[in-house]
Parts: C-alpha cells; structure tokens; sequence
C-alpha cells in the first residue's frame, strides 16, 4: 500500500467494476491509502457507519449510489415487489448515522424518483441518473465555491506582492466531498490559477482530521505546516495567517456556524487579530429550522474514547494509544457554534453572503420559513 | 509498578538513602509511576536533560540538591580544589536546559555559599542549607499563592451556592514544583479547605500534560474532567468555567505572560464571555528585563516531531505514534504570550496584582530597572 492517492475524488464509477462504486477507504488515512468495491447497499451502509466514507457532502453521494445499488438489486421486479425492496435499503442507508442531514436528503430524493416504475431497467437508469446528479452537483456547488474563494486570495495576493497564507481547520478537504471540497476549494482553485499559497492547517483532535488535509495538500503539491490547535492563536497573532477557510456542519439562519470543535477559538482568534474569517458550504448545510445558534443546535457528544486514546499505526498494525491514565473521566464535544458576528462571511455556491440574519434572509429567501 | 502516586512531592530526602536525593521520574508518567535514586551530580543532570525532574519550580530545586550531591564529592578536599570541582558541577547542571532561568538562579545559589569552605563537612552541611532553603521557599511560595487563590474560590463559591468550576492548562501542578503547584495550589486549598470544586483540565497537545494535571486531580480525589484543547472555548461560551487559573513561564513588567502554547486562545475565550483568568507563579518567575512581551519574549520553537507524533504505551511498551502520514512538514512554536489587557490578575506569593504596568512596578519596585 502507498500513502500517495490514486484518485482525485471520494467516490467514482469504474467500467472495470460493473454494477458496483468504487470509494476511497478513508479509515486507512493518513498512513495508508487503499480503494475499495462496493457492490451492495449493505457495503455502503457499512462503509458509511464505520467512516470508510465520511464528510457531509460524501456521506451524502455515497447514499445516493447506495440506492443505485439497491436499484440493481430489482431487475426482474415489478413496481410493487421493487417497492419494498428499495424502501428497505432506504431505511438501512438512513439508520447508519441518522443526524447526517445530507444523507436522508439523498435517500429521500432517489426514493421519489425510484417508487412506481414498473420496468427494472428504467428504474435503474433512473437511479444511476439521480446518484450522479446528486455526485455532479456536490462537485459543482465546491467548484463555484472555490471560484469565489479565489476572489479573495487573489486580491490579497495583490495587496500584500507575496505568498497568501491561509489557515483551515479540520477537513473540509475534497475526501469530505467528492472533488475540490469546500474549505480547500479556494486553496486548489489558487494553486491552478498561479498563485503562491502557505496553508496551516490544524490539528483538530480529537480526531485529528487536519492530518487528512496535510495528506491532500501534500498529494496536491501545496505548500502547507501542520499544527496542534493550541498553536493556532499564537500564528495569527503574529500576523502570518491573511485570511482563513473552514467549513460548516450546519448553519443558521442568523448566520452562526456549527463546526468542528475548536472552530470558535479561531474565529476569536481571528477578529482579535483583524484577520478575515471566511466560512464555506454547499447551502444544503443551511439550516431553515435554527435561527440562534448557540440557544438551539445541540451539540453532539461523542464518546470520551476518541479523547482519551489516539488512532494512529505502528509497525503496520492500527493501534488505539492511551494518552491519560486508565480512569480519568474525559468529555467529547464534537462541535462548537461560532456567533455570527465572529464571521466575515459565508461562502456557498450562491456567492458571498455576510454573516448577518439581514444578508442571509436576502441571499435565502427559500429558506425562510418563520419569523426572523 | 502502579500509576498511583506514593509521595506527595516530586523531590526528598530519604534517611533509607544516605547520601542521595530521591525523585518522581516523571517520563514514565501518567501510565507509570516509579521513583528514581540519584546519588551524583550527573545522574541529577540527566534527570533534568530527560525531564525526569520538569517545570520551572522543580528544575530549580533539583539544581540546587545536585549542588548538593556535587559538595558530598568534595568531602576529602580544601577550597582550592574543592572549588575547581563545584565550578565544574554548576556548568554540567547549567548546560542541562539553558533557557530555565531558575536552574542558573539555584546553581548560582549554591556557588555564592559554597565557595572558599576549607573545611569539607562545613561545605556539605551549607550545600544541604542552601538545597533545603530553595525547597522550603518553593514550597511556601506555592502554598501562599495558593491560599490567596482561595479567596477568589471561596467568593465564587459564596456568590453561586454551588460546586465552582475551575478550568487549568497544561501541567502548573506540584509535579512542576515541590509541592502544590502555581495553577494547582488554589484547587489543593480549596480542596483542604471543603470547598466543593469541578476542574476542567486542558490537553495542552503537543507533550499533553494536561494527562499529568489530571493525574494530580485523580490522585487528590478532586472531581475533574479532561477535554481536548480545541473543546475549552465551547465549554467557557455555555457557562460552564467560572474562574481560570494558568502557570507561567515569563511575566513581563507590563504584566504580559508567556505561557505554555494555547493559553492565549484560553484568555480569548475567558475575556470574550467575562470568565475571570487569573495567572500564577512564584516572583522568581517576573522578568525585569522585559516589558512589550508580545515583542520581547522570544518564543522557543521545538522539534516538530513532539507535534507529528504522540508518546504514549502500549501492552507496557513506550511507543512513539505517528498521527500524520510521513513527510509532512510542522511546526511546534512551544510558548505564547497573553497580552496584560486579556488578564484578569496575577498572583504570586506576594499577593494578588492586576495585571497592568503600573500594578506590576508598584508590586515589585525591587524589580524595576529601567524606565517603563
């Protein structure tokens, strides 16, 4: 096995591998790179449970093949038998990791395109037809974000006459999507326009997931410095960070952000410092229900394992290593909500929004579904 | 070999080992506790190298005994060679970690009275004195700051009517002095005390001492919980931190603190959500030469391999855990500075002073020695 990709994007078609999806096994990362066939809904229903798939946007276009999948799986049906059949596989993609919103908005849009054909070979079309929709969208709405990211970075990189120096957080690298990703847009669509650019990227333990952007940038030739996330605050203070990109687990319609834990430090960081503080997401990660979002998203808390032990691989073989002595209680909030007026602006396939209820409301009006 | 501590000290004397200075060996911590003999100023020199002995307070306590031990070598000899053998002594100790001001301040300590003895069991005899004079001050230090710290505990506890919430960073314990610790001494107070307590205790990734601070809590029965570091701000912005207490590696006479790296992002967070952030450490600690911390404090930058690895054990086997894939470039900036403003007061044996130019030179005139 090498830790050099093979591949440019998390999920893909591959006439070698008939009735079947190809993934990138994403457990195995950063120290070993390995592809994987998946030839059922059952394996994609594992794959997306234990992680070998991860990332809203991936999460999401892995359910949309699963349902293809599952579609293969009717062939000789009819309208009725294939009906329960794909609302069964619906139902299996759905319970892997049921606060993933992207998820059931796949499964739910294959469904209602998929119920009532009576021919077994429409209905896969179509379902094949829905699955790379869905996959041409994810890679469209990152690529237009990347776009008006650029925007940002070039005009920098004409102020300042020198290398842009960028800090990311967690991974909302293209292995969390299909292609481009949503934070590392701008990053990649800088570096195929010419112009020089440092990525720091962040740790972000527990679950060190900034080792996955170091493993993309380093694939993609982009200068980058990994670093813990208590070293963030001290980079930016002294002025070598110019502007930052993350991404979001799910936005509010006042302009907060929930992310990746540690996501709040720098956006502190960041206004102390006057340095921009950019969020970038697919606007499928908006949410129209939560307005405040410190007082109404719930943050999740994971399992004190992921804090107290590290995953990591020696001599070949994966390994939990303990970092406290056996007994000490830990928690694991895995997300935190930075206010809205922490944040420059928010980037979405739309354009450039600024982090305000006013701005989102104008720039979502088919969001808004009460009172603001 | 067990991970519960035997001695509540991290340096003794022990009349079962004439001649020799006893100590925690603190590498094999938090998985393992051991203690360790050292019998000559060499071994006491590795000790410091290894970071067997570590933190401020407990280096420079160890340099003095091994000043000690060093005399115990010169028992046959006159103060001509005598002297020759202590010189010698006092630069093996010094060249141990350069930048530890309290390692040259003890070694020189030491120097001061042990030069010129003609008579060998006079030179032992001052060499102890002067030994167990610098320990005794560490201790009194600690434990004065520690009384004034439960003061402002005890306010809060009186004020909310409940268990108060405390938040530390990295490892200002006793582990890192004699006894009681800087950060630490307020919580053992209130602990005496019957105050009922709650500590959160930061990571501090790269070396992750805070493993060690929740070694102390766990051994003390102080109710803790360890997060990582990017999980500090969440739990500060829901309320959850009601005072703050950190060490220090540097004060500045304006009242900046270099500390162990993210304690910035820390005073960020307090400031932002009007969480008291208090600073301890002994005076020894103050730099009179300093003033414009963010400016005058160079920060040490460490071997990035602290960052791309994680030191922990597994099946009884110390191993050194790679968390991202090899060839990934990192940086490891091992210190920041909190600027004065962020800074809710500084307390140190002399009391509690805000943190400002004008509190810090009326707290320590003897320190001012140039115009601020």
């Amino acid at each position: 096995m090498t830790n050099i990709r093979q591949k440019d994007q998390t999920i893909w078609l591959d006439p070698d591998y008939p009735d079947a999806v190809r993934i990138i096994d994403q457990r195995l990362l950063p120290h070993n790179y390995a592809e994987m066939t998946v030839g059922n809904v059952e394996t994609m229903a594992v794959a997306i449970k234990t992680m070998a798939v991860r990332g809203a946007g991936c999460i999401g276009v892995s359910a949309g093949f699963g349902m293809y999948l599952a579609a293969l799986e009717t062939k000789g049906l009819g309208a009725s038998q294939a009906d329960v059949r794909l609302k069964e596989a619906a139902e299996t993609l759905t319970a892997t990791r049921p606060t993933a919103t992207n998820l059931s908005w796949a499964v739910d849009r294959q469904l209602d395109g998929l119920l009532n054909i009576d021919d077994g070979s429409a209905r896969i079309q179509t379902a094949l037809g829905i699955a790379q929709d869905i996959m041409d969208e994810d890679i469209a709405s990152c690529h237009r974000i990347g776009e008006i990211g650029l925007r940002l970075i070039r005009e920098l990189h004409e102020k300042l006459g020198r290398t842009v120096n960028i800090l990311t957080h967690c991974n909302a690298g293209w292995l969390a999507f299909v292609k481009h990703g949503s934070a590392t847009a701008p990053m990649y669509a800088a570096q195929r326009a010419g112009i020089p650019i440092h990525v720091f990227v962040g740790e972000s333990r527990p679950r060190n997931q900034g080792a996955l952007t170091a493993w993309e940038m380093r694939n993609a030739g982009i200068d980058h410095t990994y670093l813990v996330d208590s070293a963030i605050g001290h980079v930016i203070q002294r002025g070598e960070v110019d502007i930052i990109f993350t991404g979001a687990d799910r936005v509010s319609m006042s302009g907060d952000v929930a992310n990746k834990i540690g996501t709040y430090l720098r956006a502190l960081a960041a206004n102390e410092n006057g340095v921009p503080f950019y969020v970038n997401f697919p606007s499928s990660t908006l949410d129209p229900y939560s307005f405040d979002g410190i007082g109404e998203i719930e943050i999740e808390e994971r399992d004190s394992d992921e804090v107290t032990h590290i995953r990591s691989e020696i001599d070949g073989k994966r390994v939990a290593a303990p970092i406290v002595s056996a007994g000490t209680s830990a928690r694991n909030p895995a997300f935190d909500v930075t206010p809205h007026r922490l944040i420059t602006g928010l980037i979405t396939e739309r354009g450039l929004c600024e982090a305000t209820p006013e701005a989102v409301a104008a720039s979502f009006p088919d969001y808004v579904v009460r009172g603001s």
